[in-house]
């Protein structure tokens, strides 16, 4: 019999929950016991209910689960959330309130300001929150987000810049994958020879999630990073990968080698603590003049790293460069996956 | 017999010199009588000599034009240039020298001190430069350029800004298509489902042309206009229409009904002059949450009117947009023409 | 005041529909003055209630139409319907015998005994039908239907081939572009870089609609052509229009040469009548070894012409070519046009 | 030390000479040491000389290795060919006549009558010609080819009904991936939104290949197969897969059920000797209504077998279905990999 944890996936037939199902295949701490899904799938098994679209087939394992409605009586103690918005925010309450860790990559509590917008490379301390959170909410549970698809690529080039240099001002134009659109997404006639520049709510994410994760614990709430971020968003024909050009402005002036060498060389609690789904190197600087490409990068560091290139001096401001990484890895599933494998390292689930 | 002013285009066998070809078709002033191109296809006739590309069929009276060298013993006064930079250079010069009108597209000139960078909207009175072209060269001749095909959108949505609130910084960011690498240009398997976040020299033209554009002319130079411009630019898998991204920082705050304002009622000497293929409208502004879009825009204004939306507020700078403009058209072929119809209207080809 | 016969059209709002709107517009004979839709859009102006996808803009004196409900108190003789096949059936009848001549683009009652599927440059003579059609319903108006978009590309090349040396089999394979699917139709991550190779229902109707178009009025009955066809269809990432790889045995041997004479030499009642949307030529000829393309081709004689290329012998058949047309227009909103255009000529409108 | 078998690879910096690099990483039985490519490339690293263009990284042990010229002198007794056709033909005699076991991609010999044109599931017995190969040139080594990347997909489906029910006519439409054209291959610009009829020399390949891979060993020459094919190939903007619609006609009458059971039931000598690029099943049957599909289905069995679908009856032959394969990996590299495990078991390499 297994040893690991049981743990459990909400909205699991949907986009990001099959991903959860997928990333969490042969995961060395978390065995996938549980599955819930909308009460029109609920009884089903997984197979069946599933409109299964990943390239690898079911993990066996999961192909016979019965899907169950997404109430909190599932037999583990730890949920990985990959609801639609629109029903998460009371979804994953009830969770939290009957007590499971709920590591949700929704967008509904993540500026509540007792939940953590958890990235371990970066903020690993804000799981302090937990603490104010259940005292606040009167849960033995928890509630644990990750940022948005197209924060974090930005937050993982500017949080090594930021800690070294001190970040004053970014603007920043995302070239966004298909899939961020979830599932059908765009019309393929609106695709072909296209670009969409717009994606709703998602300039706002991009211009107020990095403040709060490159935030500091302070007692029981984070002050705010104090700087400024200007995002275009755009739509483009990719599959998987969101890019983003970055044009930032230092408080201490830095050179692009050293900003490079800054990224490079950047490592942290999840590198030290060799979470299983940490890459080895949170960021990969490439010195080729045309990467990162999403096709080409966005699979780096098994689409936990993000690529960043095109380091140069910024007439404008001091700085800008090209940024990209896999956004439904780690802007999504493996999000949460290793923020659960954090909380584990931290004793959340003793 | 026609009494149109006979011109001719050098480079006709290219994608450029085919896009003159097809623009020039019933022309109202010109009449397209000489195409030159490389010794390779001199004494075929076009039809032969072309891998013609366009939508619709070549120009029944050019199919059997004899392809000339490129040499200054064309039978008229006005020359298109759609040669590579490779060439351009020299081959211009010559036939400015030999007393030939050239309208150049390429790069090689652009920057010269005593060359105009025209942009009949933005600064028809560069034309001043001319006589200190012929001046300085003892040319009796003239070339006279257009901009980049990425600089052009940006110039005009920035230029009825700048002169009514002041330009103090500009960071833009540029989704371009594939038709302005030229052909065959990029190869499908590297576009598919990809974005390239580099083009060769796109950047340092983007950030200097508009200054020279918006510039002064004060006696026989220009003085650049002030400020600084940051540009990221990306290739991306559309036919037509290069989108930018724009952030503004103003002189003199304006809100964005205000910015919008001043684009939608910009007109100028060409529209006053109701030259041939001047748009009616030099910027057409939308309301539109997610255009312009390159599929459903490019085409605005017969391709010769930028099209600018989401116009809103920056939180880094002050003002951002979109703007969308066709980079063959406006961006090359029927720049020139406009530039030729210009010069025509002010005497030079008399 | 207008001397054009008012028409209307069904389903104004929809895919299809737009169509019509769009290729009525400025029409010498028919002016459209009713646009009617479902119950959801009736009451708007057209402006309000359509999501219009045209590269042109809505026409003018269309704009500001009331939107009516599809329901037969229109102020017009004739309607062309866009209407989904979920209602198309019944909604057509009840114009029909209430005195409208229905046009309709709907696959409802295209195979009904005592319909014709018109294509006019092929079985003008199928009109004769009406008279049937009213007498067993005991309707005033009348159906006249046109073949199915993937139909029609097919038909268009065999007709010529089968009149002059009889057609015995036929295998064709279909790639078939993206507005055939309507829209939004398909999704655009599972197009990217993909072939769909099914199109629900659509092989049957390639397979057996021929057959009744070429077929012989007897009396008051169509005895269809005798031969048989195997469909492929698929879907490919392309905008307009259908290409199909076909390959036939004849009754009577023809060498590539005569074959390619027969299509191109074809032309019939609609191109005698001068009928407005009538194309020069039928079929188009080409005899460039890579073409018919879909982006070069599809918008041959504005749409209604169907292109032929790589007219050459079949080792298993006899003859084998590659045909396009486009879908939306001779594969939809142009082709009922066409019929009607025929049935005024034929004085179904005094 | 390794006890491998040292292997070497001709045209090593090219498209398909990646793929043989990339599939013989850590292959069980060759360890790849000799690296050739052309005079240009010779002498530098292999890291240096080659645009590698795979998703995953040159590995570690082939990068630092110096690129030879392409001469028979490498240090390893056989060799994998991708080199391009137009030097391969002799290049190849060369490294044979001198001893080398040449495992060739290129068409130049394909079709010589003492070369075996290899499917080890098909036609293992044709390593027989090998001794009339070297009885007849005087070579101590051998040439061996596998088939072009659209016959493969085709035979692989035809072999196992071929053996069963007897084919007798076959007409073929194919939709071909963008890397079967090598790099660069087709513009961009080309294929967005479009479709390509044509591949110059593919058909005649599709229609003669199969018939000698299916033909009868006899004596010291090959009876080839009895039937005829006719080919229809297209490019579509797809990055790996060839897909083709296949109607066939049988000599023995048969249920979709049983051309089913008899494609998926099939095995053969590579499975039997569990050859370690073998795939379990050679021929994968899908039910799925719209499979197989290029983008998810090309990599079944790790590219080495091909999926069929769609089994239906064809109302002009008697069966029909589309078949898939991976056109880089079965249909080029993998195969000549499969080719020299089969000669291995078969002890020409001891």
């Amino acid at each position: 019999m297994s040893n690991k944890i049981p743990v459990g996936v909400l909205g699991a037939t949907g986009a990001v929950g099959q991903k959860f199902v997928k990333l969490l295949e042969n995961h060395p701490w978390f065995d996938l016991t549980e599955v819930a899904a909308s009460d029109r799938s609920a009884g089903k098994r997984y197979e069946e209910a599933t409109p299964w679209r990943q390239y690898t087939p079911i993990p066996e394992p999961v192909k016979n689960l019965e899907v169950k409605p997404c109430e909190p009586a599932l037999d583990c103690k730890l949920v990985f959330s990959g609801l639609d918005s629109s029903v998460a925010g009371e979804v994953e309450e009830e969770f939290a309130r009957a007590g499971y860790l709920v590591l949700s990559n929704s967008k509904n509590h993540r500026m509540d300001e007792d939940v953590p917008l958890l990235v371990p490379e970066i903020n690993p301390d804000h799981l302090g929150l937990i603490e104010t959170q259940r005292r606040n909410r009167k849960w033995s549970g928890a509630i644990v987000t990750n940022p948005n698809c197209s924060t974090i690529g930005l937050v993982m080039a500017l949080a090594p810049i930021h800690y070294k240099f001190g970040v004053a001002r970014v603007i920043v134009t995302t070239l966004q994958a298909l899939s961020g659109a979830g599932y059908p997404g765009h019309a393929a006639i609106d695709m072909l020879g296209n670009v969409i520049p717009f994606i709703g709510g998602e300039e706002s994410k991009v211009e107020t999630e990095p403040l709060k994760i490159m935030g500091a614990l302070e007692g029981d709430r984070i002050r705010f990073a104090d700087f400024r971020i200007s995002a275009h968003t755009n739509r483009v024909f990719v599959e998987d990968g969101h890019m983003e050009c970055v044009s930032v402005e230092l408080r201490k002036k830095a050179s692009p080698e050293e900003v490079a060498r800054a990224l490079a060389d950047f490592r942290s609690l999840p590198q030290e603590l060799s979470l299983p789904t940490a890459p080895a190197r949170p960021v990969i600087v490439t010195d080729e003049r045309d990467r990162p490409q999403p096709r080409f990068d966005s699979g780096a560091g098994a689409g936990m790293s993000a690529v960043v290139g095109r380091i140069r001096e910024c007439p404008v401001f001091d700085i800008r460069f090209v940024a990209l990484s896999h956004n439904t890895i780690r802007g999504a599933a493996g999000a949460a996956i290793l923020n659960a494998e954090l909380m584990k390292a931290r004793g959340y689930l003793d």
